[in-house]
């Protein structure tokens, strides 16, 4: 967070966040097999609001969890013990082909999503909040190269094929992976205003694709 | 990793790097203060390369180890009991203002970068680097922001102000954050082809800035 630092005796760039007297909680769930980028880049993006956030990392379990991709990170609470947060996070990954089979997760979660102020998924995170039935009736999205997948297995989403991501009621999904950060800066505009995720974008030296209807790759779900 | 699933019955893409019969051992450096994205950015990037690659975590000592924003990666080896890697990926992030000063950090780095195939920096990791003495008459890049402090502590270094990464030798040095997965796309097209780079970044639904010249943040260090 290099941004925060002061090397030349200005005073450090002041925006409305970090003089908030609240904090909201982001809860960001993890498992067996999420993806790492799904995750972190988020928590990334909330991260650079400082103190206007506190992140907690759950799983089914506390302790360590690998991602897709092999490193793990650290949950340090039980899902089971939290009844829900200012915005829960659900990454993606190939942990979720599992997972959407697993009812006591799935409950877990539904009761989570229901408990938690706002709810943003990440890639195939929407398949398993999809499963949970929250998502019946209303717009989402995915993955583009899952999207045929996550269609026929949850069908009573009204699944949006061109979006980098989507807006409904409390919920936001988002495409694939990196689609996540672009989602994430939306979820701080609607919360802290557009031009905090502005200054969230510079500090992490991101460029922002604002308008959610862009989405390059929803020519990669056409094959399916 | 949701691109990796055939659900239509359709052979996945084939690529070169999917029969590769060598894998590349990648290590991973974190510290008490990392930045998340920094470090999975590039990290995911990497694990799309999945059998051709495998990717380890390492730290002072193995353990939990909190980043920034406050998320705990686990790193499961000591960088003292590391040689090299094909792959040496430096973070950066706050812990790095007091990594600078511990002389026995600097030194395990330095033996690792030295053992190193390939050393790639993201944001201040360039500044870690730079303090032990490897980039000397190297030119490399960093954070925007926290650039005149990083240029005023390692002078030695022939820094570029305006780039998203910077490759001298087998010396690769990114700007802040975000910038490291475009730098490590650029890893990716030199080990393994531009091809494998565009794939990659499809899977992850990522718009490569593929010009190293791309940096419409380098104003911001202009202020300092």
């Amino acid at each position: 967070m290099d941004s925060r630092i002061t090397d030349n005796g200005k005073p450090k760039i002041e925006i409305g966040f970090m003089n908030t007297s609240t904090s909201l909680h982001i809860g960001g769930v993890i498992f067996e097999g999420f993806e790492l980028l799904d995750f972190f880049g988020p928590l990334e993006m909330f991260g650079l609001l400082e103190k206007a956030v506190t992140i907690s990392v759950i799983a089914e379990q506390a302790g360590a969890v690998a991602s897709t991709a092999g490193p793990s990170a650290v949950a340090t609470m039980a899902m089971s013990d939290c009844s829900g947060f200012d915005i829960l996070l659900v990454p993606g990954g190939m942990g979720t082909r599992k997972l959407i089979a697993n009812a006591k997760f799935l409950e877990v979660l539904r009761r989570l999503a229901e408990g938690s102020q706002t709810v943003a998924t990440v890639c195939t995170g929407s398949f398993l909040l999809a499963r949970t039935g929250l998502l019946d009736g209303r717009k989402a999205t995915s993955n583009k190269r899952a999207f045929q997948l996550v269609k026929s297995q949850a069908p009573q989403v009204d699944w949006v094929a061109k979006a980098r991501w989507v807006e409904d009621g409390k919920y936001f999904t988002s495409s694939g992976v990196s689609a996540g950060i672009d989602m994430t800066l939306a979820v701080i505009a609607k919360l802290w205003g557009r031009e905090t995720s502005l200054e969230i974008a510079n500090r992490a030296e991101f460029e922002w694709h604002e308008d959610s209807s862009w989405d390059p790759f929803a020519r990669l779900s056409e094959s399916g």
